[in-house]
């Protein structure tokens, strides 16, 4: 584990590099996460939030002030005490997003330690335990190093039919498979975990809300990235391989990753000490998490997004300038239409943030109503946004040859004569540009915005959950004259 | 002019008793317009925000303290002072809208009023006129009389691709026709005005921005409502007949009018006293007025329209009720699509407000961008929603019959037990819900949220001129790599 | 009942005056339904198919060649005998609906009548009963007679969880209540009649399938519309009152009706001879004739209301020149958007009727699955395209002055003079145009697009019922190369 | 050039090994296109049409007699002679769309074929010139020998602002540069040529109406794919590095490539002999070869797109049952949305083919209005057929470990146990259901779908002249009431 404060991106990434991460990638395991291509992006993006913390311009947005030191720390480890903290983090976000365009991978363990820091200390309420302070020792702990952590929710699930204790394999949930005097064992996996090999810890809780006989799936924990037993393996990405080639031009955003690098971890036979777990049996409790966690991470959804989303209208305009069109009256129109969703996106974070209240832990907690809406809205109006730039871009965008062609002696001259827009432009910078787009708007990065902080599904049982029916339909009864029943 | 403090709803309805409004509805002379069926309604929904203002529950939503005085005050005559105070302006009229179901009618003249101190505070610093006082000595007296003030900005328009000064007929813009010693005299008309029968006075205000040539248009005004010399025509409403039946189940909402009893007035050569005028020939001003009444005036659609809607979904969650269906899945989900709207909705008008700032004058405006974006969404939204209402329903909202059908001794009880629902609701109860639908969903009452504060386009124009592009694009081209040009 | 052939619409009307219905509208009986200004507009709807069968441009769509007697007789008394009797259908639906911007009233008979053709020809094959014989004969007189039959389908349904013979009134589902030696005796009501006050015949048939125990709900027949028992409830309408008005502005389409002229239809033990019951207890035939029914009338609506959208475009294109902004890119845009809808939803109406195929009993019957989306389209698409009709319109579509005030001396000079729009355009004129799009877009006459023809969950259970989703599944198995199972 | 029939894949494959196309594809030479892994999924769809034509069950739509011999061809060489060639044209492909999930290539060069046959037929006309004798005979040899022709239409047209003649580099728009007695020799380039890789002939044609000053740039040839002076570049597509990998399960569609395989065409200096021109100067026919190859070639996406639904639809339902969700409400309720759109573009296809008119030359085409619409939709509903994919698809779709780990020893154990969904399903058939939803909805694929036949604002611009707003007009005025004017 990292032994003394991390204070910039320099130090961060030879942090990185006293971890020995079991990962793989296409078969193979890689060594050195730090300075392979394939990771490297992402360990940019990440690197790129400690850059931040050191940029008097951003000073007040990437840092706070810790309630448990006073200490100034980032604020990806805060906690947040009032609105004013609410609303930062949403414009942090933003302004991130605006300038990486890209999956910052913090988020999760952000919005998961706050749901930690809630929930244990109304677990400890309820049942005398000690989770919460050994959650601020933890924490402590990670504020002072300035650390990574990242959340791991998602269970395999396999028969979504059916709960935890009913699967055909009991490891398709994670669980305790044996309690020791000095910690838990667990087996299982966890999918989707976002930016492991950016991180130094992982923080891991429940995936749904469980009842008695799923006692032993509820279960909250932190541990450090390469604990003994873990195994991790790298998802595929839309153009992957891109990121492995010479060149930049067809990574379309070669110095960040799109998307927040997601790994499958197997956890085999885990052992992880008491002081570090924060919930164990304590199954009327994995539903709060849930909807706690759930709430902070969509929050999220309309800044991070959005901030993508300011980047890629940029790039439209810019391309519209480049092909002669910017002033055509639907070319500004389609330009308006995203700024206008962009923009709704973004209102829904800001509107959840201000609209929040505090936890009986202190910690405030964004409105839970307003923040699935937020997230609902992120899974239609990205793919919209993205339409409309594909619309804007026009057919290059789907037939631009290789910056391999584009180096070519003989191929080069080519290209660089009939894929001219306007004349005062490179077309190398055309071509840029259209790269960016097809790396925004395709894939796995707008899938992203479908399922990243859960499906569509899970807001909408929330929404319906928290919409207060019996009120409205007691306003519809007094405003119709209904007296009766 | 009134001469007492109004302090409740019975001094509102008696106040507006010495008015002698020269008024028209149907071709005819309306003489009592307190107690005339086609109005009443109207000015109930007035009523209910002096109400309001005494009621514990909501004093601190209705209610502000005046910066002038430093006296409790109607919120509808304040001028925001803080960031506080644009939020609260927002939830006050969610909730107005939660308990009526109607336009309110008093917020063009809330947002004009804010418009015109800001805008007459920069006006006397360009040209070291007066305005800003004379205006502050008319909103001193509307605070302390506790008065109702409407907005009029809409000009008839006549031929829309021509400015002011090159229409055929140059009144078809207000303007100056004469200038006097003791004031000006004006001509014109001003279309839609919105709640002149409930109001004591109008503030009158330019309706687009405008150049030299077109200065004797520049004109900004208050005048009691039955100033000699103006006409006031009342618009037809979708069912306003039905205003005037006996019975109540037809009306839908039978206390409160749907929409806000816009007319048509004509101003026929109108003497104004210099202590009223705040704005005369200053026309590069114009825009500057626009654009501020217009932002403070989108900022409320995500409140007032999702109030209603909060009421509809009840009405609707009710009717499934009464139909057998509030289960069906697809019910369900179709008042949760309605949920997410409204909330989306509310929360463009919350997050305009959050990012609202301080003018130069010291009171607050509305984020313009977030602003302009919450009722763009508005002319969609509630049409989708409205669209939802009816979906849900079922046909019955399109052939229900009437009142006195279901009065009459033999017909009365084949409805009755026709159109009964599950078995232990009375039928009256379906039929009161169903026509409560058809009166917020129908007609004049959406058209109201595509138009009211400006048509869509105009939405689009400011979003563009806000959106900042060539930000947009530097950060675009960062990412991208585009280093040249 | 009539005794000879309606040659024209001069004709029709007096053929009409020999019935004496039981009609109730607003509580008061209506002697005369022919004069009757509520009906007027609903007679001169159904008057104009007559018309129009004489004339030479439409004769070919207006006139069919009877398969029973080999003459021309009226499209709507007509068994498809191809697919170009489908096409001709529905292109005589655009073309009509182009003329009267009304709803037609005669669909519902002619679809019911080609399904009782099929189903009762499916149902004597299986029992060996004598329906289609029976029904032949009732056809023919209707062809020779020229007459105008309307199909009664809906049951109140009351409680909609529970099937009919659960009903806690067990005439909530019409029903068979006597078995007499010459004929049959039925109790229960109808909802939603479309066109009775301009009808000779109503086809009545069941509302859904049904199983063994609801077998007394199994009922087809047909009646004259004067029947003895019968009792008819016209339903309220959007602006109904209007047509009481002296003057035509304010109506809108001040010939026609908007709406079909739905009443709520009371059947008070009615005895209906064998020689008109068309199915009786044979509940396994209710689904199909529902199906072929519905497929069959769903496939009208996007000829229809594409036709009333067709003038509807008209309307809001003329306004926009009368407004001066014909040429401003985003009302052309928005027209586009309109054509593009309309055209989309007409697409459906051909395209079904192109894919259809021959019943066993030689009548042509739509596709199922296209007809069903198609219908499906206009409870979307005709609420968009009302959307932006408001939009193109502008606010004065909500507060226009009356046409009182517009013949007012005073108030008319007003009117004309602020109300104009470009110069060389009378006022009237385009105070007509709104009022038009007023008429097509408000209210009861888009509840129809939604609820005509079923609401949008029943066509949904229908495409997926039609959906072939296990012939899906096949072809992407093979293409994803699983060969398993 | 191929020197007799050819009969079958095997012999395509074949044909296709004596061509010597100059083709790169990142930055290298292609000597071989038959067996490269880049292109071989390309000619593999292909193929797949001539393995049809002799595929008993499809006979009737993939062939067709031809009007010039009488002799069975394919429907792909064919000249539509009546409305039924149009609809089977349609069926042929969705029939293959729905085998294949991939671009099939051959459409553009039927369409240009058509379009060439009737404007050349018109040429002639007007001028007397020969050109559609040429046509004919070139025709007739390309449905002798089975040959497979493309079309080239798009020229780069650098500054979308100018007209061919305007542009700062005379070469953005492909031009005659020397008219020669046997011929001519041509110089520019077109993009996004489809399936050049898989094709015998290029036609080529104009890319936008054009004037007299552009008189050089209109011009029609057809020439053999590998003559002298042509250069290829092959674009790169989302995802084309798979292509080269070992296995299948990555790549989705392991035997078909999901798009066409664009290049950018070079002519450099380019001769073209006499009897293959088909329009030389004669600019006032440029815009009518556009206009009906655009609608011939937009009528196709609601049949193509509607097939490769249909499979992803099928995808989609058989994930959920994978994952034990196939009979959630809301899954159902995805998946018939993805019926109803589909069926929607389908009944596109349909209308316009049905709605087809007869041209001069005899030719066959479809109705230019509904072509366009049915385009018009494709823009909108593939994307949000594919939205609703990923939905319905889940998160994993964006993070599945590759293949090559899943070949792997331990972590192919680890796969295996924790991406099981129900527990009677192989891993490696979810994993392979979720490449080809990830194949079939990503990047260049859906591009296709938004640019292929034109970008949306072309048909808009189609659908506006085609539109007939001032018959509109009439008939709003009639029901109006307005008579004046």
């Amino acid at each position: 584990m990292v032994d003394k404060k991390i204070n910039n991106s320099s130090d961060y990434r030879n942090s990185l590099r006293q971890f020995h991460l079991n990962l793989y990638a296409f078969g193979e395991k890689i060594e050195n996460v730090v300075d392979h291509p394939l990771l490297k992006p992402h360990i940019n993006a990440v690197a790129a939030t400690y850059d931040l913390s050191n940029d008097p311009e951003f000073e007040d947005l990437a840092n706070a002030k810790s309630h448990l030191t006073g200490r100034s720390i980032s604020r990806f480890n805060h906690i947040h005490q009032n609105r004013d903290d609410l609303i930062k983090k949403v414009k942090m976000l933003r302004m991130l997003n605006q300038r990486t365009a890209c999956c910052i991978q913090r988020c999760a363990g952000m919005d998961s330690a706050n749901a930690a820091y809630s929930v244990t200390y109304e677990i400890d309420k309820k049942y005398g335990t000690k989770y919460h302070e050994r959650f601020k020792d933890f924490l402590q702990e990670v504020q002072e190093k300035n650390l990574v952590v990242i959340g791991a929710m998602t269970d395999p699930k396999g028969d979504r039919s059916k709960p935890p204790h009913q699967q055909a394999d009991p490891d398709l949930y994670l669980h305790v498979v044996e309690e020791r005097k000095d910690g838990i064992v667990v087996r299982g996996a966890k999918a989707h975990l976002t930016g492991v090999t950016s991180a130094h810890y992982v923080l891991v809780f429940p995936t749904s809300s469980m009842r008695a006989e799923d006692k032993d799936y509820a279960v909250c924990f932190a541990m450090p990235v390469d604990t003994p037993g873990m195994t991790y393996i790298f998802g595929r990405q839309t153009n992957d391989l891109r990121k492995m080639e010479e060149g930049e031009i067809d990574k379309g955003n070669a110095q960040y990753a799109m998307v927040g690098g997601e790994c499958l971890a197997v956890f085999e036979d885990v052992f992880v000490p008491w002081e570090r777990v924060f919930m164990h049996k304590e199954y009327d409790f994995a539903g709060m998490f849930v909807e706690r966690f759930a709430a902070a991470h969509r929050q999220n959804y309309g800044a991070c997004k959005g901030g993508i989303s300011d980047v890629l209208i940029g790039a439209c305009a810019l391309l519209a300038e480049y092909n002669g069109v910017a002033n055509a009256s639907h070319i500004r129109d389609k330009l308006v239409e995203m700024v206008h969703l962009t923009e709704t996106l973004y209102s829904g974070s800001i509107a959840c943030s201000h609209e929040g209240h505090c936890t009986a832990s202190g910690a405030w907690e964004t409105d839970i109503l307003l923040a699935n809406c937020t997230k609902q809205n992120t899974t239609r109006m990205v793919y919209e946004i993205g339409r409309l730039a594909h619309d804007i871009a026009g057919g290059l965008l789907a037939t631009l040859p290789s910056e391999k062609d584009y180096r070519h002696p003989q191929l080069g001259k080519y290209i660089d004569k009939y894929l001219k827009g306007v004349d005062n432009i490179p077309t190398e910078s055309r071509m840029r540009i259209f790269r960016l787009i097809e790396a925004i708007t395709g894939g796995t990065a707008v899938v992203e915005a479908m399922h990243g902080a859960g499906p569509p599904q899970t807001q909408r049982v929330f929404m319906l959950r928290q919409a207060n029916l019996s009120h409205k339909i007691k306003l519809a009864k007094k405003i119709a004259g209904i007296k009766d029943q």
